[in-house]
């Protein structure tokens, strides 16, 4: 449905609403702040912007605010969760979210029974995530906390064993989106070998590319850095990939019916051959906790880092925070100070190129859900 | 004294010494490899080859191993620190070193009063030694410390502060040599600004070459990731560089007469706009110790690094130790179970650049000392 050029944005009106139904601090730090609006208005001369920030959904308060009139002529929305119905906004065409996944909106009569534009902010989280992923891979590969030990006891003590770098080694990345990318681009730079693996096949240059927002000159949006691409379309396809030599295995995939206890005794024996090291930054319910902790305790893999696990918040007491080689946080990797600065950047992005009369990015695909 | 192409080596042997002043293992693991051998014979099919492995020099029980005329139509030796006098190895054309420096050769009459080429194995420590900086650097900004200690407590606990991460943000490198050069492709890939300084100006492309040995798609041998070169010849120069608005300095410069206490109260306090993280894999004597702790203990800085200290080793107790926001290791940076194969690279890639009657790579300039 993309229009015709409108550079000015003549005739739209963008409803800012930050913190109406839980804390703005979380996504957007402080606030929709005064640049942004400054450096819209010098980009768009013609859009209209309002801003309502935390003040609770729908309450009288909000309605003196947010008169339902000021729906009236909205063309674009900004927003966490809270979607007006249908009726109250006509106008609206586009509607940016701030957070990654879209699921938590997708019954909402606005999303499912008009045709208005959705968009994510998927992509935001990429460099903090990889960020985290490298750090907890090379930490345990350089042994940095025992010498943080060594360190709170006054000892100068050199371990023995040479590091095991990362050149010529082999990362598989399971599940190749923004943030596989992202991984992919630090870890080529490192000097390791990168193969990936995605639910559907990728087999020619064009499904190989990747949409998604990305921070200028991040992530891997042309597909270059796999040096070979895996399918884990079924069983047989994913164990081939799991067997392909790899000394680090980082899971990205988020949870869904086919990806739950995708990784479980099975394919950590299959991780073996090189002892590789598992990271999860998807979702604690890819990996079978049970499963995950023998393959520690019993040497199959070297190690792990998990940012998300099963159960979670995962209980204290829990026998998973007692398992060696195992380093846990509790779902932070995707945390940055930049986050709300990213939305802005998406927003801003759309923005230029619905005036541009092109396909706004980001957009969910109701079919898929995301 | 490029000498014309000799494809089969022909006419030339290869002595190779390890462990004759010292342990092989932490040099080349394994000892020199049968299947290098193997390969070297293949490349070079008139190549000889000796190697005297784990006997101490010049004992009887080495000059049974290696006899004087053994050494007579050596043309190549690859030693650690073991030279023989010039009248005992008349045709020696090539030393390869299988340390980066040269300093403790340099003396030897063979180095001295004759014009045998000597090459280092500088090179072999980018990789491993920029890992330890991206992994200090992102667990000291992700809090990894913390969460290991929340982990041993057995807890789920989220820290409330965002991360900063590395996205547009700048890192200054002191020192763009070989280990610099890998740094600033790691911190590029994570979405780093890139300044740079070296001792000497850089005006030119051609002055921005580096022809170390880089283990290949490593590091920056064009010199293409920098946005600004500063030059620290003079005190004004590198306090330019220390004000640029620096996240991280990197400091990867030897130690000379010129860069003893080289970072100090006056420099800190330059880095004081951004709190800079400090990162020393140079030598401890490059940053004065005392100005050191008062920077950190003061808030000057955000957080420091140090794999080399002043003194070295520290001692038990030293307040080092305990000071805040600081990271120690023991000189452990530039060890790699690969240091063994990488020295390997660079003679293959000598040998190769002889057959073809090209320039050796690393070599030594007298004069200079490195």
């Amino acid at each position: 449905m993309a229009p015709s050029p409108n550079k000015t944005l003549h005739g739209h009106k963008l409803l800012v609403l930050l913190g109406v139904t839980g804390p703005p601090k979380a996504l957007l730090g402080t606030g929709f702040r005064d640049e942004w609006i400054k450096e819209l208005h010098e980009l768009f001369p013609d859009l209209k912007i309002a801003t309502v920030e935390n003040v609770l959904w729908n309450t009288p308060e909000f309605k003196k605010k947010l008169p339902d009139k000021e729906w009236e002529d909205a063309t674009i929305l900004l927003t966490g969760s809270a979607l007006p119905s249908p009726d109250i906004a006509p106008k609206l065409e586009y509607v940016q979210l701030q957070s990654a996944g879209a699921n938590h909106v997708l019954d909402h009569p606005l999303i499912r029974d008009t045709d208005v534009t959705l968009c994510t902010a998927s992509g935001v989280h990429g460099p903090q995530i990889a960020e985290w992923v490298v750090t907890t891979f090379l930490a345990f590969q350089h042994q940095i906390t025992r010498y943080v030990d060594f360190q709170r006891q006054s000892t100068w003590h050199k371990l023995q064993e040479p590091v095991d770098d990362a050149v010529g080694r082999r990362i598989g990345i399971l599940g190749y989106g923004a943030v596989g990318r992202q991984i992919a681009r630090v870890f080529k730079a490192l000097g390791m070998d990168i193969y990936v693996c995605n639910l559907h096949p990728r087999p020619t240059s064009e499904s190989r590319r990747d949409e998604t927002y990305t921070p200028e000159g991040l992530g891997d949006p042309e597909g270059i850095f796999p040096r070979k691409w895996f399918s884990a379309g079924d069983t047989a396809g994913l164990h081939e990939f799991l067997s392909s030599g790899l000394d680090l295995l980082v899971i990205t995939v988020p949870l869904t019916a086919k990806t739950r206890g995708f990784i479980s005794r099975g394919e950590l024996a299959l991780l073996a051959e090189r002892r590789a090291f598992v990271s999860n930054v998807g979702r604690g319910e890819v990996i079978n906790t049970d499963d995950l902790i023998d393959a520690l305790e019993n040497g199959i893999i070297r190690g792990a880092a998990l940012d998300v696990t099963d159960p979670e918040p995962l209980p204290d007491g829990h026998r998973l925070w007692s398992t060696k080689n195992l380093f846990i946080s509790p779902h932070v990797s995707g945390n940055s100070s930049a986050y709300g600065q990213r939305v802005y950047e998406i927003l801003k992005y759309n923005l230029t190129r619905l005036s541009e009369g092109r396909e706004l990015t980001n957009k969910v695909n109701r079919k898929e859900g995301y």
